[in-house]
């Protein structure tokens, strides 16, 4: 029996994501990003094919490493403009029945007061198909955003620590399960005995409150990471329920699999629990001649600039102002991070590349591999992926929308659910449910969250 | 001719809103806010309608005076829970073309940087049909939960002020008109040199960045204020273009009126064009004795408790522990704030009034007038409200959900379009342009948000 396979469209809201350039290629619709009916269409195209989530991405902030500033990036809609992901998801959620939604919220810009609201409220409004993608940001040029330095690597995940102690606390602690009675005889709304004030005052968040909302159906939407670094691996094993990882190859992602597994055992967690989504782009046709065909010419579409432009954010190296011919040599650099760079050294470590092949490279597909082939290869290879690296399913990226998903909707997931790896129907329940079978809606002990289930009595609001 | 009336369907993303312990009316559908396909239907009802907006308050922090806690306010369901409203716009905007959507949001709880992008998405999500209710959060328990104290009130506008500057550099200056290109032929997104960086330093807020998103139809959304004060007044008179007016009395509305339209003239606006929406609560029937019937049948669901709490809210006295029978007489306290005191004392000066009588009088309408009658005599009223106070429209609340408006919608308005005093169609165009006409998608001088549309050239990205 081959073992299920998940899928996430690893999308975000704007016209330019992981192929630059290519938003001028014929068939693109990427620039339709404000349009709702767009995204509604595709929500549809997904939930066809048994997606589990739309992964929705966010970068605020612009891109300022190459040429030390954003014109080029600004010149190519290199990941800018970036549209808040989260108002996507109503119009996507209305017109489907069992898809997830995946939201990335940047906590070191939110209030968890407020972030708790909005995502509880999407919760109940999706019926418990919601996930949240804690990231902790990155961006210098975000937090200039906010009128502020960028905090040290480490440091933020303290405080990310920290505001999931809150977050935590408003979902889980402060109304219980049979806190809510709407009862129509006796005029009750709610049992205030069963309400409870959170009162937290820590060294970053202080907060004196109920939670606004009454609990949704899975409380703490599921929880998504995607942090490669020694602090962000420590993150995710105690607190990530799903795993997004941009490896170039299956040695590099299997080995950070294993070790994120391995730290959610000492944290007492099960580590068959912790799914990994690793980021693929696929490219496919009827046949292997189609789909190669059809990867020339997407290729011929990318911005040699605009790729450069998120290379040089993804490595920290200011590649402007360089000859396309002019050879680079890579080094891996052993930084504890899944790089870009060690994307090129993996790939063939004895190669050089000159920067036009840098760009073609990274015009296509990120930090992850591209898999070009016909149904069968593509099966083929997904499957040997999820064998060796230890994975679940993948975060699929696009390189053009939204054909790139229709393509693999309409050839891949009929192959994938012939061999038994790729569900024909949607598991009832919510999200995490459908995940992790009936009863399981809600976190439950180890997992952190579940110890905030019961705040103290005195605490009654 | 008639002058038209417009109006905006005063809602809420809470269960109770202004008519406390009606949820349990058998035909009371408030209970279904978690379910965004109510709200789908109400939009459609609303535009059916030829509503200009769904206009949803907003709430953050439960009200803490009556009984000095929150208790009374969870059994009643009073006011909490109370869910974020902007996550309710995108499926209403995908089921609809010109319904326009006024959110509130509350400045002293955001960040600008994120808070701009978040509307400029909906705005272009919505096709330009969005509306920002701007408010700057009296809540001292909504405080709390954001970990700090309540800041003193003219304080607060003070902010507020300083908060409209940046989010206008934002909207208006960021990108110039013609910025972006999407020239397929030269692979172009966007010129970089119209492309402008918000640089801002102030006394609360600072900012170094474009703004994340390419401009909106209307650049800046449609701007909605509620603030009754003397420094609310001048906020009013120098930003909104729509006012939201919760006033008991043709009086005391007109009043109002005057003083803010007064005050936008001397700063150079054109008075007119301050577009002003007194609450008014409508519940009619085919005849007048349908709609008294309707109005004792409503009083008989109102939950006297849960009224006296909104009531405590308003006021600031709190009523918990009295005999409903005691008899309680007002004093109109003159300052400056249209209070529910002054509801009381306007309706009748010379009244006395029992607890219980109270809670009636508060527990169907809110702070604004109660019509009840045949769809002539509501017809009547309204346009005796809009002649006498001088108003364009009105926030239209509900006593029971959705039929407060269906009725409104079937028998009211057929009756204001036989009077030429209520639109058959939607004029094309943006909010901005469907209120003011063709040509006026965006602000323009002497609008303050128009200075900041040219950003100095030395600031370009």
């Amino acid at each position: 029996m081959a073992k299920e396979i998940r899928f996430n469209a690893f999308v975000v809201n704007r016209p330019v994501h992981q192929s630059p350039g290519l938003w001028r290629h014929p068939r693109d619709r990427s620039t339709s990003y404000q349009d709702l009916g767009y995204w509604v269409e595709l929500a549809r195209t997904l939930e066809r094919g048994r997606f589990d989530t739309v992964f929705l991405a966010d970068g605020i902030g612009v891109n300022d490493v190459y040429g030390g500033g954003i014109e080029a990036a600004l010149r190519h809609g290199s990941q800018v403009p970036t549209n808040d992901p989260i108002l996507l998801i109503p119009a996507m959620a209305h017109a489907t029945r069992d898809l997830g939604f995946a939201v990335t919220g940047n906590l070191s810009f939110e209030q968890p007061y407020l972030f708790a609201r909005r995502l509880s409220t999407l919760d109940q409004l999706t019926r418990g198909r919601l996930a949240w993608n804690i990231v902790t940001g990155k961006s210098a040029a975000g937090a200039k955003g906010l009128g502020r330095g960028i905090v040290a690597h480490d440091r933020r995940y303290d405080i990310a620590d920290e505001f999931m102690e809150v977050v935590y606390k408003l979902w889980e602690g402060s109304w219980e399960d049979d806190a809510v009675l709407w009862d129509r005889e006796a005029g009750i709304f709610a049992d205030p005995a069963k309400v409870h004030r959170v009162r937290h005052d820590g060294e970053h968040y202080r907060l004196d409150a109920i939670h606004l909302t009454e609990p949704s159906p899975q409380r703490t939407p599921l929880l998504f990471q995607a942090g490669g670094s020694q602090r962000g691996r420590q993150f995710a094993a105690r607190h990530a329920e799903g795993i997004f990882l941009a490896a170039p190859s299956k040695t590099v992602a299997g080995a950070v699999v294993r070790d994120v597994r391995r730290r959610a055992a000492e944290n007492g967690r099960d580590p068959a629990e912790l799914l990994f989504f690793p980021l693929v782009t696929v490219i496919t046709g009827e046949t292997e001649r189609e789909a190669k065909a059809k990867l020339a010419d997407y290729q011929s579409y990318i911005s040699h600039e605009g790729a450069l432009v998120l290379f040089s954010g993804w490595t920290g190296i200011d590649l402007a102002g360089r000859d396309p011919d002019e050879i680079l040599r890579f080094e891996n650099r052993d930084n504890g991070v899944v790089s870009t760079i060690e994307a090129f050294t993996t790939a063939d470590p004895d190669r050089s590349w000159t920067l036009r092949e840098i760009a073609l490279h990274a015009g296509i597909g990120g930090q992850g591999p591209v898999i070009v082939g016909s149904p069968t290869q593509v099966a083929d290879e997904l499957q040997s992926w999820v064998e060796e690296v230890g994975a679940d399913g993948f975060n699929l990226a696009y390189a053009v929308a939204p054909d790139s998903y229709v393509d693999f909707v309409d050839l891949v997931v009929p192959e994938l659910q012939r061999r038994g790896a790729c569900k024909r129907d949607y598991a009832p329940g919510t999200l995490r449910e459908k995940l992790y079978g009936p009863g399981r809606a809600r976190l439950s002990a180890p997992h952190p969250a579940a110890a905030f289930r019961h705040l103290p009595a005195e605490d009654a609001a």
